[in-house]
């Protein structure tokens, strides 16, 4: 049974402060929050978490093994170091959209996104040492077959994109749906998604509905563990038997 | 009419890259990812162009006054500075996505994205300075109305980005299928669109659309300009404009 | 008694590298490095240690607290995101000098810095947990009197630079000389040192040693703590109970 | 005859800001000056011209082809995607130190350096398109001479670092009194300067200097040019000519 501790991040503020005193260059804007991402990227990443990008004033964390002098610290270093500060909320649960949940109303009984006295709430606990245990995730990562002859060399850049784009909307909304599990875009045709416990038998009518509903061709392999790290390693490693046995789906016990 | 020049930015061999020799760990790929889009847009947006980092190994940037020498520094300073290299193809046209066909087709014809021999290719022309003119860009920046309320601080994040998701999933498909335009989202509610002349009336039929299809309220600002900066600051302008006079569309000539 | 963890990082091969296959430019070297820095920075700073820029192609980290597995994770991910390598070497001392003198030693004997076949080399051990104590360290954070009207608001930038580095040269080869301590040059008016057990007198005595050599009067303040982080915080506040009480040494039993 | 166009960066009110509301984490100051640093060099950097570090809260750029546009835009750049602002002063000369004193007294005039009123001042003039040539930089790259052998791989790391600080600290000042020329070190053990007219027979006498006084072998390439770039590149390739050749002072007319 899995145990996921989830985090949202959310900048505080965000929107309103785009626009003050007016319009702030564009491109600013997005240097700003993909090195905001890329920040959290390693401080998470390099204690065994993943973080995904989602909206980018808000993102979400997977934090198993990150405790609250963590999230305190990654509340400093941003704060330090930007013009904008991080509320983050924690929720644990074994469905990953239940931890998510739980996440967010920490956050939104503290007061709403946009509210300009809100700033760097804490929200939530985390896992205690003792409960945790080596398959508290589940991690699965997706790739599309032959995306690169099929899209990136045949087809302009944003035709390919969109056949990648519509094959992950079918996945995350059937996984979601589903499963409670949440599947994010993680560049080129990859997908990595956070799971409760699922069988092979689960990924192949995932896989089979993505393909008859986008057309896109999925393979996917999976791993457990007691990080994101370590968990989606193995998925990697899996998703690479794929390749090479020409597997769909292979499922690390 | 618009004239348009895209270029396509494409990591070389990426896929092959991250797993070789052995699966390398998902968040220093993010960061990798997000810092070199964060890398292009300060060098394309400080001048005066856009970048959007579509499939992150793929970026697609709206480069209407830099030229060949600027193309070649960019790849000059990521060669000195990042583990991987880039190729570059250039397109001109009227509709954004025959210049995106074009700088595609660019690169296609130097060989496949996983050609290992295939690195650092500078395909297509840029821009004469002579044939540029104050109107070559129409940019339309939309936002979701009410999206804080209606979602951030009401349902659980994933669910919200489920649904801007989807809104923007529609808005893409229809600005790509009827119009040639490209639209990308940006984070948050946003979605920036490089767009052929279009008339108001368009965009409230774009509008209406997504609000019949995807259940979701947008509202778009409008903007011309030489460059993507200077027509998307009047574009973030008009969506000001939008914002204070509950508008739903607002286009500056 | 101190027992000071000291890690050398040593870019590997560096300097061929920025000429090969010819001079690079001068600003992608500067960026990289110094991002290079502010990466190991962040990595080392977020576990409680501190690190100096020192050469930049040879940097100097106080690193009690960080074990093997954080050293092989250092190494791994500037692997994954940048063109260069680095090799680590640990030494653990009362002594700082006598710690840096085990660390260098340890890349040394495993070959020269511009051997190409030397790559990613971690030599040395760490100190084990159990022999950690509250009082491993002694940070002093050094500061120019009057730094801002003597010199930044009076003289010009350059002759500002030269006064506070001619202190700077004189204090680092005074306490490198009398202690076997290493102080680094952080920025503005700023010098940090790493030392063994020292008293106040000692201070009062390095403190009159570079305003009798370069006439540069300093203050500074003193803290011990378990990591250099824990240590320099107290220092920092010793320095701030400096300023406001008009004294030259504070130090914090 | 040189024609120098010199900008002090300077962050506004950085000393109180470290300090307040307590003192903050020091890694997380020494990564803001250090990817400040980096943003500079990029910006300026790929606009031909050179940023040096300096004291971080003070920096030095070489600005020959950047105009008041381009100032501008570095001050925006900063103010949207950091935690402090820039104020900045151009000052234009034939002696680099000249140039310098006339940019520091444009901000001074503006305020002290910790006046909490005084931000994003723009002081001094850029040089006009039609007055400038090129010839306007002269640029000289030391290094020492087997700096490696008889240091990196023989010492320890701060005893290496103390030699080459004690070269650097010896040149700075003969060439700042000798000549009004700027020497700054900029890692390994390289030393780049912004000169006045020398001729080859000055930088004999300027090696001669050190190497009495520090008993530290330098030799030097030097390059003239329109910008700091196209200076500095042929100062290095100079270097390389040097190196090959076994000469002391290779200076390319």
């Amino acid at each position: 049974m899995t145990n996921v501790q989830l985090t949202l991040v959310q900048i505080d503020n965000y929107g309103p402060w785009t626009v003050t005193p007016e319009p702030r260059r564009e491109m600013d804007l997005q240097t700003l929050q993909s090195r905001l991402f890329a920040e959290l990227a390693q401080f998470v990443g390099s204690r065994g978490g993943y973080v995904f990008f989602t909206r980018f004033d808000n993102m979400v964390a997977v934090t198993n093994g990150l405790d609250r002098a963590d999230h305190e610290l990654m509340q400093e270093t941003i704060r330090n170091r930007y013009p904008v500060t991080i509320s983050l909320g924690v929720g644990v649960a074994e469905r990953p959209i239940d931890a998510l949940e739980s996440a967010t109303a920490g956050l939104q009984r503290a007061g709403s996104a946009q509210d300009g006295d809100r700033r760097e709430v804490l929200a939530g606990e985390t896992l205690a040492a003792g409960e945790r245990t080596d398959v508290d995730l589940q991690i699965a990562h997706f790739d599309v077959n032959g995306a690169t002859e099929k899209y990136t060399d045949t087809l302009n850049e944003f035709d390919s994109f969109i056949r990648i784009e519509q094959g992950y909307a079918v996945l995350m909304r059937y996984l979601r749906e589903e499963h409670g599990g949440l599947a994010f875009f993680v560049g080129g045709d990859n997908i990595i998604a956070v799971l409760p416990s699922m069988t092979a038998a689960d990924y192949e009518r995932s896989i089979d509905h993505v393909a008859d509903t986008a057309d896109v061709e999925l393979k996917v392999g999976v791993g457990h563990g007691r990080t994101a790290h370590e968990a989606g390693m193995i998925a990697k490693h899996a998703l690479e038997d794929c390749r090479e046995d020409g597997l769909r789906v292979v499922v690390e016990e």
